[in-house]
């Protein structure tokens, strides 16, 4: 059901270097399908400042948060909830009467990821990268109870501090080791870069592993996720991190959340662009 | 023809004390009959630099500035348009590249409706007000060449000031006088005001008129308008005012001019809610 737009209509919004269609496309067809009289608009800025403040002076209801403002963010908020504390990055903010609450929403969702596929509590793991996805998806994993991590980074600094912050090992590359869970947050396989074709893990590595998870969302069946589902391994892609992690955003602005079909439907529409 | 909300998406605003449906229903009527990829959202504020850095932060195209905004956001824009500065009062903010020039569409439409309407230059008239939008009405009555003007306003201070400014006389009331053309400039026939039911003018004054101009727009049938028609007068609405000064918005905003018949359609649908 449309609501025509009128003057109680609320607005959310994303904050991004490059805006891209799927955030809007998701929000807006769930506002579509509830009926909830609100509308979702992308933008970019070159004044991080004075966009957190129009958020405020303007009643934004909410924000989405992405590179390369999730950091530069904090200092522009009230409030930050657990799962932005814990890894100081945020991804969205919630406006309520002018407080502004962060959160991280891509740490909920994989939280909920590793639940929801069961993953072992106990399975090794190796987590390729040290930006600030991995410093989410890592934290997840330790706040989750998996203990037994590897984090391999070529930039040791990095690796190291993510590694040492959490209680994991660090090492440059894998070597031999054999993990159980093999985790992807680099740009490898990611459409447009430069190792758009390119595995992260070597095919025995893969072979050797019973989970396999890649953040890459563009395209989500990278050449890793579609060699681990083509040997049978339990896979966690990308597209259902940014998916949940919008689904959460959705239910922070509005209190409201879909069932599973209504999810489903806003998830394919917004890949449809 | 609908366009679905993407990345590239522009947004238009207002910016008012108590935001209302007419300009936000106006605007994204003729966007989705024009298939512009805009869309437009009504907002108030406490924080009126906030919400122009906010403008400019964000990047957003337009804003239609209403009470109690209009004089102080002069010194939050760069530029003014010689309809907003003849004045000192805008209604209209262009944000090009973020650069913000200010506009006055009020001042515009009256222009343009003492011309279409072919009100003689050389008519006498009476103008009941003495606020903002009197100053708009008075000053393009002054620049379309209007030179036999009596100011009537209750409250010295601002009637004198105003009349001084322009040329024209001032009086407390109107007494013996009877003048070509009458223009209310108060609330008096608003609706919900205290006097919805009563005439800006005596009905021999009316009777002995030419024009009858009403810039009340809630309703546009307002006890004077009402009468004058009955008696014959050549009348000029209040409707005609809110929905040209949004049309001149629109043109500015998008540099698209509607033609009739949309711009029609846009009113129906705009008043319709």
């Amino acid at each position: 059901m449309q609501i025509n737009p009128n003057k109680d209509t609320q607005l959310c919004m994303s904050l991004s270097g490059r805006p891209g269609n799927f955030g809007l496309r998701f929000h807006n067809h769930l506002y579509e399908q509830l009926g909830l009289n609100f509308y979702y608009k992308a933008f970019s800025s070159q004044d991080l400042p004075g966009a957190v403040g129009g958020i405020r002076a303007l009643g934004i209801r909410g924000c989405g948060v992405s590179m390369p403002f999730k950091e530069a963010c904090i200092a522009l908020v009230d409030e930050l909830d657990p799962s932005a504390a814990a890894i100081q990055s945020i991804n969205t903010i919630v406006n309520t009467n002018g407080h502004l609450k962060a959160y991280n929403t891509d740490y909920i969702a994989i939280a909920q990821l590793l639940q929801s596929h069961a993953v072992p509590k106990d399975a090794t793991f190796a987590l390729r990268g040290s930006g600030g996805m991995a410093k989410a998806v890592a934290s997840a994993l330790r706040d989750g109870g998996y203990r037994n991590g590897l984090i391999v980074a070529r930039n040791e600094g990095a690796g190291r501090a993510l590694a040492e912050s959490l209680g994991y090992e660090w090492q440059a590359e894998l070597g031999a080791r054999r993990p159980q869970m093999l985790i992807n947050v680099t740009p490898i396989g990611m459409t447009g870069g430069p190792e758009a074709d390119q595995l992260a893990f070597e095919p025995e590595t893969i072979a050797a592993a019973e989970t396999v998870f890649d953040v890459v969302a563009i395209p989500s069946e990278t050449p890793l996720i579609v060699r681990a589902r083509a040997e049978g391994k339990r896979v966690i892609t990308g597209l259902e991190v940014i998916a949940i992690q919008a689904l959460e955003q959705f239910v922070l602005y509005t209190g409201v959340r879909p069932n599973l079909e209504q999810f489903e439907k806003a998830v394919a529409f917004a890949r449809s662009a």
